[in-house]
C-alpha cells in the first residue's frame, strides 16, 4: 500500500508541503476551507477537499484515520491550529507535525501532543542570516552543535592551488568531502587536486574553524 | 570597521534574521513602522528605529547608505516591499535580499535589480517534506542537482554491524563522511568502526542511492 499523507491548509508552507510530497509519489490528501486554494492543488494532491479541519464528523468522513501522517499548516488561525491537532490525536493519528505562529502557540501544540512543531519563517531567518553574512559560505547542514557541512565556494585568493597547498587539516582543522565543479561532484577529491575559480568545496569542519578558513580566502 | 547589515520589517522571518545577525556580533539596523515591534529588538539590534522604509527622506537620515546589505522582511504589504527595494537600488545599496509573498512579487523584484529573492515558506515546505517522508534521513544538503550530503539514523536494521559490512560503496555507490555518537563527531570512521542504535550517519551519494539505502535499513 502507497503511504498516505494528509496536509492541512494550503498556504504557502502547506501548499508548497502538498507540492513536494506529491512531486516524491506519495498519496497526499490536501484541505483547506478556501475552495480557491483547494482548486489551486486540485490537480497536484491525490485529492483536494474543501472541508473545516475542527469539523470532527467531516474529517471522519474523509477518511483521515488511515493517513500515516498529518501536516496541519493553518497559520494566523491558532486556535483552528489546536482545536485540529487536538481531533488528530483523538482520531490517533500516529505523527502530526504543527506549523506554529509563536512560542505560546507552540507550548498549547506540544502539552496536547504534536509530534513536531515547524516555525518556518523563523528557521529560515537564522538559516539566511549565515548564508548573508559569509560571502563564500553558499549553504550548510548543522550536524551538531559544534559541526558543519558548509559549500565554500573557491575565490581568487585560492584558484590555481592544489588541495594540499590549502594545508587545510593542519591549520583548519578541517577537511573536503568532495568538490563541485559546474554540476559534476568529485567525492573525496585527491591532494593533487587542483581549484578553479567557482569550484565549490564541500567541507566539514567546527563552525568557527570553517569561519577562519573562508574568513581566510 | 564592524560589517553593518539592515533588516526592514520586523516580522517572524526579518525579526529571526535581525536576532541571528546580532548574535554573529555584526551591527544590525532593525527597521519597522510598527513601534511594539521595534521594541521587541530595541535590544537585540544595534539601533532599532520605528520608520516607515517608503520614506527617502528618513531612509537617508538613518544613514542607511552606508549599510554593506540590507534584508527586506515585509511581508503581506508587497507594494511597500516594492517600493522600498526602488529606493534602495536608487541610494546604491550593493546587496539587498527581499523576501517574496509569490511569483507576481518575485518577477518585479528581479526586474528592479534586488541581489535575492527569497521565499521562506516556499522554500521550508519542500525541506520539511523531505524530512517526514524518509523515516531515518534526519535533515540534507543538496550540493548539486543530483548529490546530496544527509544524516541517516542507525536503525535496529543495522547496528550492531561495522560500517565495512554495509558496503556502502559497491551496493549504493555512497560514502559516509562521518559519523555522529550523542554530541561527538567522528570524521572519516575507520571501516571497522561498529554502529549503535541512535548513532548518526553524515553520509554523501546521489539522492535515489541514499534514498535506496535508506528504504533498506
Ligand atoms: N479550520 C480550517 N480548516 C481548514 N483550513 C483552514 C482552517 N483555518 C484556516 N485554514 C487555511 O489554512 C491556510 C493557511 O492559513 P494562513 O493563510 O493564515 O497561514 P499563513 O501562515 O499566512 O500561511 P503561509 O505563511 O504558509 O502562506 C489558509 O489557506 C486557510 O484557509
Ligand atoms: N513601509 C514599511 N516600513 C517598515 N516596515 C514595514 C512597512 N510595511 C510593513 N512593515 C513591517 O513589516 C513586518 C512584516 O510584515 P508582515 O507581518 O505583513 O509579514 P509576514 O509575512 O506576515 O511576516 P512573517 O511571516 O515573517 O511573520 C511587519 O512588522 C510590518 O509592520
Ligand atoms: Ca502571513
Ligand atoms: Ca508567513
Ligand atoms: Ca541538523
Ligand atoms: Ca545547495
Amino acid at each position: 500500500m502507497k503511504r498516505q499523507f494528509a496536509v492541512i491548509g494550503l498556504g504557502r508552507f502547506g501548499g508548497s508541503m502538498c507540492k513536494a510530497l506529491s512531486d516524491q509519489g506519495l498519496e497526499v490528501l490536501a484541505i483547506d476551507v478556501d475552495e480557491e486554494r483547494v482548486n489551486e492543488y486540485a490537480s497536484i494532491a491525490t485529492h483536494a477537499v474543501v472541508a473545516d479541519s475542527t469539523d470532527e464528523a467531516v474529517m471522519k468522513s474523509l477518511g483521515i484515520r488511515n493517513v500515516e501522517h498529518v501536516i496541519v499548516a493553518i497559520g494566523e488561525n491558532i486556535q483552528a491550529s489546536i482545536l485540529t491537532t487536538l481531533l488528530l490525536k483523538e482520531i490517533g493519528i500516529e505523527k502530526i507535525t504543527v506549523k506554529a505562529q509563536n512560542d505560546y502557540h507552540e507550548k498549547v501544540l506540544v502539552k496536547i501532543g504534536a509530534n513536531r512543531i515547524i516555525h518556518p519563517e523563523r528557521d529560515m531567518g537564522v538559516r539566511i542570516a549565515h548564508q548573508v553574512v559569509s560571502k563564500n559560505i553558499l549553504d550548510y547542514l548543522e550536524i551538531s552543535n559544534e559541526y558543519t557541512v558548509a559549500e565554500v565556494s573557491v575565490t581568487d585568493e585560492i584558484s590555481g592551488k592544489t588541495i594540499r597547498e590549502l594545508n587545510l587539516r593542519a591549520t583548519y582543522g578541517c577537511n573536503i568531502v568532495a568538490m563541485k565543479r559546474n554540476e559534476n561532484i568529485l567525492v573525496s577529491p585527491s591532494a593533487d587536486q587542483q581549484l578553479s575559480l567557482h569550484d565549490v568545496l564541500i567541507m566539514i569542519g567546527a563552525e568557527r574553524d570553517l569561519a577562519r578558513f573562508e574568513n581566510s580566502i
